[in-house]
């Protein structure tokens, strides 16, 4: 058996303000920072020890492992951070909010745009500000590679090249790996190793800053999941996330 | 021209027991947490920008280099952590105050240890818990290589290498390099740099969470070096360690 824990980052500051955050690289929020505190005790507390830790190239999914690492009393890991584990795109959309949007496009249009597997908002500009390529953290990724916009499953296309090729190697391996990233890029993870269909992936609800246990077989089947620590909380968090998800078309990610 | 920014952590939690800290791994003290703060804004404030980063395998200066990284708003730079940056290990006094040190050992042998540049401390016994060799973090450094105890030329000797092998060839490629290091590696650096005596680097203060810019020709030759900042509190801190450095046998660093 093969286990990886995988954490979505803490709350951002972008949050409570409900806007589309993607790639924007906004800061934790205090109670995020708190949350990733808390995650990092949970897995103390379980008697877990990493050998190697990922994240994305966004400081709200950086600073909750930097947080994690800490409780865990191994700061001194290696750290690998990928583009592949960012947040989906948002596109144009990346910045709005419910309000914005809707004035913009319609409730119906943001309606498909959050819900639709496959269609990706409206592209940012190229010569936009915020456009990757014009951020040097992303220089040495070929620029035909960095999204304008992403639906899941654009997303989903950029992770699994790392998974399959980096991440999924070093879980065969034995190593343990704690991987800290976001709540689409977790989505993908999850698609892919419960096969979940199109539909399904976008019932999951990931919480935020709560370790995530995935057991896999010896040939890196999917076996179980199970989020880690005291089962209210989690039950609490989850139904956040989903009710969040519910009542604000657009949701802040 | 090339230049590097050289950085000695914040103060640790042991800095007010006087204890000889070395490879202990010890937090940063809420003081220490400031000064990296301020550090960082520093090199803000004057424009500096960073491709790579280095450090320690000490959570004292890995959190100074986090500290640091998020202010000049890079903390997804990659970041190496090696154990060759660590500070100098100070064998069987690794733990100890002054005046347990000085009980132990008398106060003429302290001061040889404190002020010799070959001769060691007495070694930490290879069964001691604290023997790096039971150290996971170390696992993967040739057993034969790890300390049971320094003077500095033990530490030129580790840390050399690593400037020789994977930094100086990186700073000669005009790679921007940010390296948050202690005391007495930092010591060993700007020896081999300046072409310092034995003498003449023992005399050499650090002070502590200053960014200290080194200035190497196109042939990676010394030309020059300055520390970052307002003049007067640069002063004053370097003044602070070397007092602490005489009143205080045995300084913990």
């Amino acid at each position: 058996m093969k286990k990886v824990i995988i954490l979505r980052h803490g709350e951002s500051v972008w949050n409570k303000e409900n806007r589309f955050t993607g790639w924007m690289d906004v800061e934790l929020s205090p109670l995020g920072r708190e949350e990733a505190v808390r995650c990092g005790r949970v897995l103390k507390t379980e008697g877990f020890e990493f050998d190697l830790a990922f994240t994305s190239m966004l400081k709200r999914a950086i600073h909750t492992l930097d947080a994690v690492l800490s409780e865990v009393n191994t700061p001194w890991l290696p750290v690998e951070k990928s583009w592949r584990l960012n947040e989906r795109h948002y596109g144009s959309l990346t910045g709005l909010n419910k309000a914005e949007t809707a004035a913009k496009h319609g409730d119906e249009q943001v309606k498909i745009w959050r819900r639709s597997y496959a269609t990706p908002p409206p592209p940012l500009a190229k010569d936009s500000r915020e456009h990757p390529s014009r951020d040097r953290r992303y220089k040495d990724v070929p620029r035909e590679l960095l999204p304008d916009s992403e639906a899941l499953k654009q997303t989903v296309e950029r992770v699994l090249p790392y998974w399959n090729e980096r991440l999924a190697p070093l879980i065969k391996a034995d190593q343990r790996l704690v991987i800290a990233a976001h709540g689409n890029s977790i989505r993908a993870l999850l698609k892919h190793l419960e096969g979940l269909s199109e539909e399904a992936i976008l019932e999951v609800n990931i919480p935020t800053a709560v370790p995530l246990e995935v057991v896999l077989s010896d040939d890196m089947k999917f076996v179980s999941k199970r989020y880690l620590g005291d089962p209210d909380e989690i039950a609490k968090a989850t139904h956040a996330v989903a009710n969040q998800a519910k009542v604000q078309t657009g949701r802040a990610t």
